[in-house]
């Protein structure tokens, strides 16, 4: 860590005003003041039409449900190392989600973090606010650097982070616009509000129109930070902006996104889409007012790819901690139907061995890429560290690749029960029980309760509304392929022309 | 052809007393005619609960539709030349599903009608139990030839055959098993039910029991053959058993499988889903009396394997029919999405043209291999013709390999608006239709409605309780690739040993 | 077939004064008769230096074993049906080879022809010959027809099929170019013999210069075929032309191409690169006079691309007859390997079964994509044939796709043995024998010298100079991927733009 | 590191008399001197014939060459850090190759230096030897451990130790055993010496007969280490055993393996196979005395699996430092005949693209596990440390998968021409120097020596006798995919399970 710009960040955090920072104070809301947070706020939240009561929506509390799990996860005391930190700004406790990581340790922990919660939710959420943040905190101090000290969004900035940390909040992120016609760009676009961008600017703060979609958490969380999503030219400076707001402030309207998931309520229904789900939100900014302090880039287009990379290497490399779970939740599951059906006796000494490892092993190398991400991550002058991003982008990449061909062999694996289980109810149903356990008994000793279960897990998991976000979600996530390919190239150009003269010189005559 | 036989059959025909034949008369219903015909059965199906009016149930409404289509299909002019046929048997032109192929030209035709509907819902439905029927016409005939006489199965059929063809009835195949614990056999299993089973035998007929599942077509269909799913021993010989039954028969209940699809029933909402559906039963056999003349295998064990043989290479070669065009979907779906999108120009000069290359050379090669199975068919001595096994079972593996391959490559090309689209309410709500004009717009020229309509067809096709069914399908409809790879070997073990004498020549001293 | 015009053709034979025809005359040449007209002959064929006598030189006599090899099958009476046919234009029973395929049946035995040599020499080397004739019977048809009788190549062209059936000589095709800078077209190259062009025209004929390679059997043939390898605009027109000529024309030169196979000579060393090789040459054309006879296109550079587009379906049809073979052939290693190593029991009951199909599989879907070419195809107004070019170009596709996938298969289950043996002197030695012994013993039964033998097939198969030009055979011969992809394309567009039409209509409000 | 342990180490080391120790002494020969130690020796070892000179052989000395490469490097100065380090033991600077690993730092070093030498050399062969040291190092602690100080294998070792790290000896390893028939043990095959084994045990010592094969180095080193290649039942303790001894032991035969190598003299050749090249040997024992303080297992049957897993974790691990070498290799000539022939312009913004990641990744990947394994590095008790074995073998498989493929997209893009150049004596003589240049001229400003090395160059690495060799190496060389999945399932169980239940878990009702 480069102590000098670490301590000049506290240094500014300080000249904020802040004399009464108790030493080791916990600053750690419970999940329940979080929804009561939320509650008090009044966002415009749109599903089919605008939503009265948005927090008492079946499929935003399903979305707020994953984020108050990581406000339950920091008060546990077995999590209190992973889930929380001392924030060397404010010297308080924090949730690690609003922490700027310092060092490797920070990084292996936040990797803990998200893997855990992506153990028991398959996706935290809380990863984009948190990558945004730490973007900012880079990403303005290079603006600043530059500008030669005639801006100072870095100390607005830590003006902000001081404000998460202390509220305990859990922003969300919004860096993806609509962005149109994907042939032209910005400026050429026949709806100027396929992207975000300045409308004008007063002497006290700038209007913003545009959309961003898809935002995870926007309609469930109490902050929105944006960022610019991709690298701008002169003529698209206006969409090279980066600020933070309220999530209901004035002109701001949240849209939730995705089939509605009405299916699942059953008994014997996993976690994972009752109680859990992903929702996403398009929000739109209609001449939408923000202040000074909360502007942290205004038209230094130069800057916007800067943005826009910092987060993509940090948000790629978050991946590499929840897909391993993922992951791991298939073959965990290929174990337990194999065991179940009694089809192919121990995984290790038979042919299911074989579709196990094909599974498992993209768990394996993916840690591993995140690992090595983290082996070589690099401390920045502002007093933050970044991963590797070649290791991190090919950890993304790595996960995308093969996520089909997990779900291929998990349905391979699993026979046609889960697309084919009958209605629940008639499970506790006294007429229909006998013809139940004809159909659904296995191997000796396994209930027809649990038989169903892993069944219908199986099937939401891998085959069905839900699983059907979690197939795009493992393919535009964070950039899809190409993004992550152009970024790999980005960072190896050095290396790979070193491999091309090593390979002239040795053909050469000797 | 081998002539002798299939004039045998046709004089066995005869003698039933058909002299009323009439040349050329057609025996095609409608499809109001066939929902009318299901609507007179009284048969016993259950979702949650045993529903009182099943054919006015919404998600029994679109399988029922699919089926519907197959006749309406055989009424249009412009298809008759592959969607009817003249039977040899009656002389009537009946609808090709219940024509038992004389040679290749029958085959190829059969082919283009499956392929035909498949175009337009994916799976036809027809061909498991047109496949039974061709089963029983040769299976029959073996049995009596190996009984010598002394059984008269192949007369029996050849009457229910005239039953069928006469009233143009669409029958439901039922061939897998609830199977219970995969390690053991049926007569170890824990509960008997887990196989269809002779129960006892009276001078009239048999009783059976047991579960077939998942049986397509089950809950609207008039007759459901079954047929035995597996080869086995004398210890488990009360399972080696075929016949027909109407599905109303007294003791038969059917359950209506797989995820309640409750989302789609919007305006944008795709056919596939809201007019159509694959919906799968569970076929419970309660002590149910069959009829002598509607027994064509009961208890000749040896047999079975030749039952189920016979009928899993006639299904596997259906599949090479439908699956190519699941694989043009996904083409044309890329084709227009990126079309949409602007996002790559034309597919043929550019870095798209790869992915969709890698969508449709499966459509060209599972065509390629289902011709290879004509090319090379045989005709049997019982007067029909059968698909090379070999290339049959490869098609069919082929298309089930690269099916999630696919998804992904089409899930890469389309982007994320298909799992995060608003609610569609809200494009015909003044108050948000510019939102969604900001949102949707991308190609000048191409409509909101049209961009929404393409992002939810791809979500319905490829990641939703829709597509799961698809996906699991793909994998285990006619058996999984384990079954296949079996067949294959088991009919190429002679050329393969063949291969290893040649490389043994080839390496020894000359 | 077109009757009309096949009857034209032998109408223009006949014209040619073929009074003598003898119907059923035999015009077989046996091996030693090729042989021996080679050596009468007088080529310019350069290795290090001007070869004296090349006929003699060991890598040459290896290629040149392989054509004898079609020569003396001809002659074997259990061969006659594949390897030979009656000529409808010379009514003599000629090898099929210079046959011009009429119908189905003779490409069916073409294909059989073609696998049942590759299963002995794995590249027959005739078919580039072959193919050429084929297509210049087909395309001077064309070029005439559109020339509208003012040129007449197909009457030239059928007198040169007289003279090459009547003296049943194998011509080699010469194709590819050496094309010089891939990025700018033939007019634009700094070296204008890059490719093979038109010099001058006199009355008697033209000049022409340039570079052919790689040209299959070059080295050891009586005649060369020459056609364009592109398609060509106007100012590249010189290139646009066709022509046959005797091998020691004066001004043509043959290089002999690749590496020196020096290493195999022992006594188990295999018939593949002992005895049989295939040997490509560079042949180079300097200012070399073709007299008017044998020209067959000149200039008119809009049916260059004809003429290469014929060539490319043929031949890559026919690499759908003898790829089968060597994924056969490495079937049959890895069988007969396992077998001696004692590794893994039987091949259909372990997990080597998994292994053995992933090899076996390609040779049966390209089989099967050769069928369905023969099933779709189609016959000429010119009175030959045409396999569908998208099955066969998907076939050829399909063998390049998985050639090292199925290598690296047999590597592995081979062991490392194949690129670890000790010198087989030291078989014969009876100072070193029993360690030898020791070294190789494996299953009892198995002869060290079989073990020997097995093992070093499968390296000169897969890891050797002699496998090196297999693999660079798959990927290039015929054309690479992306030739054969761009044909697929080009002939599938219809196809595909009816799969988007389906999609979009499938997705529009009903 | 555990400090306890490793100054017992090194205690006992001064207690073996080691008061001389030199701060700092540098113990680094020259590749001269390396060369002189051989020749001073008498080996006997045989290619066709007992060699009289071996170091004159061509192909010996090759091999030698990568060795002596590894003795310049070290003294090269730019090299000092990665080639040499302080052994803690002697307290002189050493071979890192000699060195036992203390923490990551020399994790990390160690894995340059192979990959560094790998740039130039393909395989530095010299890892088996080091793997095989730090494999006693820990082997012999834990048996001694295990055998409650009735033992002093662990000092026996460290007083080799200090013999092989004072004479800067370069040690080859021998662990894989002749084998025999693969489905039967050690004591039941009919050749006693397919293992290495115990023929006797005097009072000075043991006498050992039996096979190791292929042993990498062994045709020019000047000492074998011996370890027990499987894990071995109290029925094959004879085969339990663990021993170092020079070269030329009476008794020991050295057999040269694998094809000769002739074809590669020319000016063109590259640098791999004209002047580097990996020699295996054959190391037959027959009755070897070895004595009492050169044995270091001795019929300790249950710590063969110790020793054979120590060795197989720490040379997977290796592989992963050379073979990213290998792909960049790959993606360096694949880059260069690209820009060459002039096809794809610029690797990064055309389809050319594609290919060169294709090969790219696999390098990335396989660094990435490298670093995983380092990071989760574990010390031991006996003072040295160890990869993570899930990642080293990890690692290991990965660049065993993909390396085929790597190659065949190598060779897709090259072109033909690797496969089919001309004699290079003719690019020298002027007589042919314009028809070369015709053939070889691509795009301006690139030679036509140039273009044909390079050609030569992909050619040797990839489709020759030499890049055989590396293909069977990749599948091989420290143990196939077998045995590489084994071992990961194995460190992996706990983890998979906790998968199994955390599914479980999910699956129940709430």
């Amino acid at each position: 860590m480069n102590c000098n710009n670490s301590l000049l960040s506290i240094l500014i955090f300080t000249q904020l005003g802040e004399n009464e920072m108790a030493e080791n104070q916990e600053i750690l809301k419970t999940s329940e003041e979080y929804v009561k947070a939320l509650k008090k706020m009044d966002p415009c939240i749109i599903k089919d039409k605008l939503l009265d009561k948005p927090f008492e929506d079946e499929d935003i509390q399903k979305g707020l449900n994953v984020v108050a799990l990581s406000y339950d996860y920091a008060k546990e005391e077995k999590n209190k190392e992973i889930m929380t930190v001392k924030s060397p700004f404010t010297n308080k406790v924090i949730n690690r989600f609003n922490h700027i990581p310092q060092n490797k340790e920070d990084m292996t922990k936040k990797h803990q973090m998200i893997y855990t919660l992506a153990k028991e939710v398959f996706c935290a959420q809380r990863c984009v606010g948190s990558d945004a943040l730490q973007t900012l905190f880079d990403g303005t101090y290079r603006v600043d650097k530059s500008n030669k000290g005639t801006t100072e969004y870095h100390k607005r900035f830590l003006k902000y982070l001081k404000y998460i940390q202390d509220n305990d909040i859990a922003p969300a992120g919004a860096i993806t616009d609509a962005k149109g016609d994907r042939s032209i760009t910005p400026s050429q676009q026949a709806d100027k509000d396929s992207y975000v961008h300045i409308v004008k600017e007063t002497e006290d703060g700038i209007y913003v129109s545009g959309i961003k979609t898809p935002i995870t958490m926007s309609p469930y969380t109490e902050e929105i930070i944006v960022l610019p999503g991709l690298q701008y030219s002169e003529a698209d400076k206006d969409c090279a902006v980066a600020f933070a707001l309220p999530a209901d402030t004035k002109g701001i309207e949240i849209y939730v996104l995705g089939p509605e998931i009405k299916t699942l309520k059953g008994e014997f229904s996993p976690t994972h889409g009752t109680k859990y789900l992903n929702k996403e939100g398009m929000v739109v900014f209609n001449e939408v007012f923000v202040p000074k302090d909360r502007i942290f880039l205004c038209g230094e287009y130069k800057f916007a790819a800067v943005f826009a990379n910092l987060f993509a290497t940090l948000h790629r490399f978050a991946y590499t901690a929840c897909k391993p779970a993922l992951y791991e939740a298939m073959t965990g599951a290929g174990m337990l139907i194999s065991e179940y059906n009694g089809t192919k006796g121990e995984y290790f000494l038979s042919n299911t061995s074989e579709k196990i490892f094909e599974i498992y092993k993209t768990a394996i190398t993916v840690k591993g890429l995140a690992k090595a991400a983290i082996s070589d991550a690099k401390e920045t002058e502002s007093g933050t560290i970044l991963p590797d991003a070649v290791f991190a982008n090919m950890g993304k990449y790595t996960s995308s690749e093969f996520f089909h061909y997990a779900i291929s062999i998990l349905q391979d694996m699993s026979g046609n029960l889960p697309a084919n289980l009958p209605f629940e109810e008639l499970l506790k149903d006294e007429k229909y029980k006998s013809k139940m356990k004809s159909l659904l008994l296995r191997r000796k000793g396994v209930s027809i309760e649990d038989q169903y279960a892993i069944n219908e897990l199986i099937r939401v998991m891998v085959a069905s509304n839900e699983g059907g976000l979690l197939q795009f979600g493992s393919k535009h996530g964070g950039g899809n392929k190409e993004a992550e390919k152009v970024a790999i190239y980005g960072n190896s150009l050095r290396n790979m022309y070193a491999c091309k003269d090593r390979i002239k010189k040795m053909s050469l005559k000797k």
